[in-house]
Formats: structure tokens, sequence, C-alpha cells
């Protein structure tokens, strides 16, 4: 039984986070890598269930060896902390926020305790969780705070693209601000590292620049000279084989054609426009995403997390058409790297 | 003879425009739909054909009437402002630099006189421009200042992926400050017209936020509520089919799944990325781009100007491995819309 123990929390009970739960735990393929267990209210799960038309009998606990981990059950760790008959696809509401963030709390104090191998998270809406008294702009913050980290970063990864971010969720005039040379340094490292767990020799690390055209010497802005090339010169003198500032429109096309291993992006969506670009089709047909693959993975955290890379999708919960692909992916990472560190 | 006359600059000597535009006219198909013209010096051309080993005469004229518009035949209008002993690939200098801003000059004279029915233009050095005293951040600006013209704006188009943008070359920061309400009701109109005039009705055109998750409701910035929604709302009572501001990260994938037909884009990169991405192909072996597909056209100004979408490409200029998709469907959409507008 070194079959990896998997805590999954199941997200916002109003999204899709149930629902890809359910179907993800109703792959068998899940069951011969890992042992895998949701966190989140059992009656969710069940309605979550019958929504896809999962007839696997839903085994509720509340304790990690109470659980089954075989194929036909859906084990869940049970919070017991939501209303079905209050709960509204689609809404938002502070009951929902705090259910999702209940969930969080718990795997992640689990997985610190060592009885989860590994964390993997649903998603949650930042408004409940807001209305619920939270103030956390996304999981990758509530992860540091929760496990005391302070240099973390949020990875993406989709087939070869590996794209690490200088800052996340903050409005993209602070995103500027934060371009800085130690973090720039820091985000190398942790790229760094998180490619040679992946069985990369000496990853070769493409960092993008802020401006167009990384400010094409300096004609749109200064970033690029006084914080994001010193940072590089830092980094190769360490010895890491990084190339930059790179224009931000021609790095991820060559990532994308072989020559970076790993990309460092200056914001949010520099890193999320071309990696959900490559990971996400649109299905015309039925009006939503028909498939959603990739992973979301906070690195230099003391314990293991992996994410869908897809919202809540509120525009198609509780309907049964949403794509479950991402969480699996997410799973078969969270196991990859329970693997790589033991 | 009502095949358009396509005034084509030469763009950077030290670049890779030259060659380009050698190669484009050696294609016997650009004949059959137009009449081309390259603006800038015969030698340079001249020499780009011999490193692309075409072996077409080149024909130097100075009046347009000199040109002889058939395939076997490359017609040079002669700017005589280059020293072809002088000029190194991948460098950057005052001479290039004038060199390329002269040809611009002289097509939008031209063009504004009706002597040409559009102009396309080959890629350009900035610094090299600066250098030379012409003080201009690129072509869009160029074009906007001598053809009068105060309401324009960058629209690339690969497939099925038209992106206008609301700013171009200015910093990062300076382009969040860009966002603004009128700006963006006037690059969707432009992006309307735009469509019509390429031949799709009622064009469904999504508009990107500007922060992660287009603020998430407001708790990563404010530009969405202040800026983008009153845009929105008005451009919507005046009958365009607008949705938005939907997250920058969702919008492209559901642009190029078929949703959308148009999107603005706040800022450079954020338009750029995505079309790239999917418009370059980086060739591994080559270690260049093996394909540079799509067009850049400035839409607001009284002439015709489309140009290719990459850049002078320094690190292969003089090496005859440069690709010319990008200058040929620039031309083709130049007579696109010259067709349109008869």
């Amino acid at each position: 039984m070194n079959k990896p123990i998997i805590g999954i929390t199941m997200g916002d009970p109003a999204g899709i986070g149930p629902e890809v739960a359910a179907k993800a735990l109703a792959s068998a393929d899940i069951y011969k890598i890992s042992r895998p267990l949701i966190f989140g209210d059992a009656k969710i799960i069940a309605d979550a269930a019958k929504i896809a038309n999962i007839d696997f009998s839903i085994n509720p606990v509340e304790k990690i060896s109470a659980a089954k981990f075989t194929v036909g059950t859906i084990d869940v760790f049970d919070l017991k902390n939501v209303d079905l008959e209050k709960i509204e696809f689609g809404q938002i509401s502070a009951m929902a926020g705090n259910a999702s963030f209940e969930a969080i709390l718990k795997v992640i104090e689990l997985a610190l305790e060592k009885k989860l191998d590994a964390t993997v998270t649903g998603p949650i809406n930042k408004e409940s969780i807001n209305l619920a008294g939270h103030h956390f702009p996304g999981h990758t913050e509530i992860y540091a705070r929760y496990t005391n980290t302070q240099d973390f970063a949020m990875l993406l990864i989709y087939e070869n693209l590996r794209v690490i971010h200088v800052s996340t969720h903050v409005p993209l005039k602070r995103a500027c601000e934060l371009v800085k040379k130690d973090r720039i340094v820091k985000v190398i490292q942790l790229l760094n590292n998180a490619c040679i767990k992946f069985g990369i020799e000496s990853p070769r690390i493409g960092v993008a620049g802020l401006n167009p055209h990384a400010s094409d010497g300096g004609l749109f802005g200064s970033e690029e000279r006084d914080e994001i090339l010193p940072a590089i010169k830092q980094a190769k003198a360490s010895g890491f084989n990084v190339e930059g500032p790179v224009p931000p429109d021609i790095l991820f096309p060559m990532a994308h054609g072989g020559y970076f291993d790993g990309c460092v992006a200056m914001y949010h969506d520099q890193g999320h426009i071309p990696f959900k670009l490559m990971g996400f089709d649109w299905d015309k047909e039925k009006q939503s995403m028909g498939s959603v693959r990739g992973v979301n993975i906070t690195v230099g955290l003391p314990i293991i997390r992996t994410s869908v890379d897809h919202g809540t999708a509120f525009e198609i919960a509780g309907k049964g058409i949403a794509n479950e692909e991402s969480l699996i992916y997410a799973i078969e990472y969270a196991v990859k790297m329970v693997r790589s560190k033991n």
C-alpha cells in the first residue's frame, strides 16, 4: 500500500468543482496510481455524482483511515458544512465560500501532519471566499499563509510549456511594481528546482520582459534594464541556464517550439494567456470549454499542492457537462511530485 | 490593368526586410492579384536577391510609371539612401534607420496622392530609427502623424483571430493608464468596421479585461468597473454586438474556438502573445522562426497600410533563411482591402 494518499478539495459547491471531483474519482486509472480522497460536503458530492450519472456509492468519512480507496466507492472526508437546499448553482454566497475555505484548511493541516502525501484543489470563487470573511486573492496565498511560506510562486504546466509567475492576483498596475530583481532571481530558482524534479537536467529558462518588445532597448520602459537584466546576470553567475529578457510575444512561441524548458512570466496574464490558449479548447456547439488541460502548481511550499487550471465555470455548473481532464492531470502531477520527493 | 499598385517598404536594410521583400516579389502569385513595387535602395534589394538565390533582374525606377510589374523583374522605387559597403547585418545604425524612415514617408506620400492603392511595410528597427533622429515608437505612429489621423489602432489578424489594441508601444505601466472609456469605444468601432470590410456581418466582439480574471468582481483592480464596462455599455447601446470584460486568459481560447469574430486587447502583449503563439512556429533545428504567419493592419487611416507581423530578426539577417509568408499574407490583405474599398 505505498500509493500516495491525495487530498482533493471539492472547491466551490455552486461551481463545477464537486462534479469534476466525482467524475475524476469515477476513473479507475486514478486508483492505480493513488489513494484519492475528496474533502468537502458528502451530500454535495452525492448530488454531483447524480448529476454526472455516476452510480458509485458515496462513503462519507471523518478520518482518513475510514476511507476505502477502491473503484466503485467515492470517499469523502465529510466536513458537513453546506446546506444542500440553500446552495444555488452559479450563485455567490458566504456559505459556499466558507465551505470551500474550510476544505482547503483541512487538507493543508493534514498534509503538514504528513497524513496526506499531497493536496489537489478544485476551483473556488474568490468573491464567495471574501464574502465569508476570508480575504485572500486565491489558493496560492492561502497555502502560503497557512504553511508559513515566504518564497512561493505559481507554476502552470501544459505539455512542454512550464510557466512560473513573478506575481499573480494583483491589479496589473501593481504587478508592474512587483517586477523586482530579488523576486525574479527567486522564481528562477523555484522554476529551475521544479524542472529538475520533473526530470529535466540543466533546464533552459527564458525570462520574459515586462514591456512591449522587452522595451526595445529602453524605448518603452525601464524595468528590463533596472530589474530583469540584473536578475538574469545574477542567476547566470549562480550557474543557472537563463536567457532574456525575451520579448513577451516571442518567448512563448519559442518555448512551445521546444527552445525553453521553462518560462518566467512577469505577471498573471503574461503566463496565463499562452498557457490557456494551448491547453483550453472552446467547444462551439456546447458553448463551453470542451477541453481544459494543464495543471497549476504552487512551488516553494513545504507540502505538495497541485490544482485544476480552470475556474468554477458557474455558467455550466449543475449541467453535468464539465470536463474533469484538468483535475485528473493535477492528481497525476501530484503523484509524480510525491514520487520525485521520495 | 485594374490590379492594385502596392507600395512595399523594404524595412531596415540590416534586417531581414529586403530579403523577404525580394522573396515575395519572386512569387508569381503576387502578380496575379497586384502590381507590387518595393520602396528602398535598389543595391540593397539586389544584394538581398543574391543572398536569397533569386536570379530575377532588378529594375530601379524613379517614378511608378517606369515599373514593369512582371514576373521575372523586381521593381524597386530607388531611394538611393544606403551605402551598401557600410551596412552590417544585425547592426543598429542611423543610416539604416534613416533609410527605413524615408521609404515609409515616400509610400505614405504617394498613397495620399492616390498613386499607390495600398502600402505594405517591412520590419524596421526602432533604435535605428531613433538614432537617425526620428522619434517614433513604431510604424503605426508614423502613419498616424503623416496622414494627420487621430483615431487609429493596430489590428492583428491570423486566421479567425482578429485582435485590435487599445494601446501599443508604451511601457506597460502607461498602458494601464490608457485604458479609458472613450478610447475603448473608439477601438470597438474601428474593429467592427474592419470586420465588416472583411465580409463579417454583425461581428461578435469580445472585450478583454485589463486585470487578472478581469479583476474578479473588483478584487484586483478597478479599470473594469470604471472604464471597460461603461465602454461596453455605450457600444451596446449604439448597436454593436459586444461582450465583456472577458478574463484575458479566457477571451483568446474562446476567439480561437470561433466564439468571437474580433477581440479588443487592452495593451500590446495581451493581443500579441496569443496572436504570435498561434501564427509563429519555432524551428528547433534552424534555431529561428520557421513560420511567421499573420498580418498587422493599421485601421482608421485615410490610406491602406498592412504589414508583416515580425521584426527585423537581426540574428538571422543575411543568411537567406528568412521566411516571406507574413509579407505575402500582408500583400494579399492589402489587396483584399483595396477590393472592399472599391
